[in-house]
């Protein structure tokens, strides 16, 4: 077992700690919500528990469809052990159904069905306001190559699929998400960071309830129901068995 | 000649009149200047004789060069004849060197040269705040197919290639311009709408000085100063001869 060392980071809603493994890290989940780009802050009890369950069965999903990803195991109801790797600077986001920022920038009421999925890069930088780019902007900011998009793309299109399944048979609609990738030391691309209603659109496939931050952004009632609604609905095993 | 018939439309910058031709508009450019999606407002006295009299001179120039346009002939120092299009509802934006919105976007200093210009897409729509679209946007809100898209790139590259090459010739560096195009009766793409030091920023090749509406929009001096040196270098005909 590998022993936590030094904070190595502290974000919005995690804390990211070394271990005695150079190639493991020790991810705290925080009971922190933050929207609008910090504007909006709360500490929520139990936030932290749900995000690190729910990403430790989401990612448990991946790992069994073969995504190449970094988790390694759940730690306790707050902590999970993670492969090291460096971020690569963009917000993948995948969509579905048009919600949120979309629906505001294309003028397109919220809950329109896209006749594809639609991935879009944003740039993670929090002084830029996380600006949507063209991929020509990752080429000139040179944030990634057009091999490593590539790549993002792909693998982005099979976390949707996987997860558009897997979440249909917990009667949930995956509307959109976020991504984050990072480079392991061998260069390859695994898919990083947490996958969780703070970075989902989940609506009730019957009801279109809202289960995801948007009832935090949008003050619908309480993060934590509908957070333990998900974990409830998706059940199941969080170790990674690959 | 075409008589001039009722007023079409009434724009920021310019009033569109019907004719008797009914593939015939024309044009009057007004002495109005606006910038930030109309938050700062003047009248400018000679702004319109200035653009169209540049306009005229740069459209003349991109019909020797075969570039597809609406331009017919210029009718009096405010005034000039084009020909009818349905406009694409897209602002084609390219760009040699970093500026304006770029810069802020992006975080990189203005003036930064470009490795090779850069294309990027607006969607024409002020109450959306003109907002920066990916491809897959502009399928989705069916503003163009994908075959016009690849028009409307090569074409853009070709007048960046012609107006570079001129207005270097000028000692006026060409930074970024947009461009507007319209369908025709047949279905052909054209260039439309004008190219001026509205639509363009242009710096003078050896001070950097800018000739252009950012003189305007951060209050820099005297705009038409700056647009009639623009014109007085650029001088030569105004008369498409195609």
């Amino acid at each position: 077992m590998v022993k936590k060392l030094a904070l190595l980071y502290e974000g919005k809603a995690k804390k990211v700690y070394t271990t005695d493994d150079a190639n493991v890290l020790w991810v705290e989940y925080k009971d922190s919500a933050t929207a609008f780009n910090g504007e909006k802050k709360a500490t929520i009890a139990g936030k932290g528990r749900l995000n690190n369950e729910i990403t430790s069965v989401l990612f448990s999903k991946l790992c069994e469809a073969g995504i190449p990803n970094h988790f390694i195991q759940k730690l306790s109801a707050t902590e999970q052990l993670v492969k090291k790797v460096t971020i690569i600077p963009l917000e993948v986001v995948v969509r579905n159904v048009v919600a949120g920022s979309l629906a505001k920038r294309l003028g397109i009421p919220e809950g329109t069905r896209l006749e594809k999925p639609l991935i879009e890069f944003y740039y993670k930088n929090d002084d830029l306001g996380d600006p949507l780019l063209l991929e020509d902007h990752i080429a000139i900011l040179k944030l990634a190559t057009s091999e490593q998009i590539a790549v993002l793309k792909e693998l982005a299109l099979k976390v949707n699929d996987v997860l558009t399944k897997h979440f249909a048979d917990c009667r949930v609609r995956l509307i959109d998400f976020k991504l984050e990738f990072g480079v392991d030391a061998e260069g390859a691309i695994l898919l990083a960071d947490e996958i969780s209603p703070d970075t989902c659109r989940l609506w009730d496939m019957e009801t279109n309830e809202k289960l995801d931050k948007d009832v935090f952004r949008r003050d619908l009632g309480s993060l934590t129901d509908a957070y333990e609604t998900i974990l409830q609905r998706l059940g199941g095993e969080s170790a990674c068995t690959k």
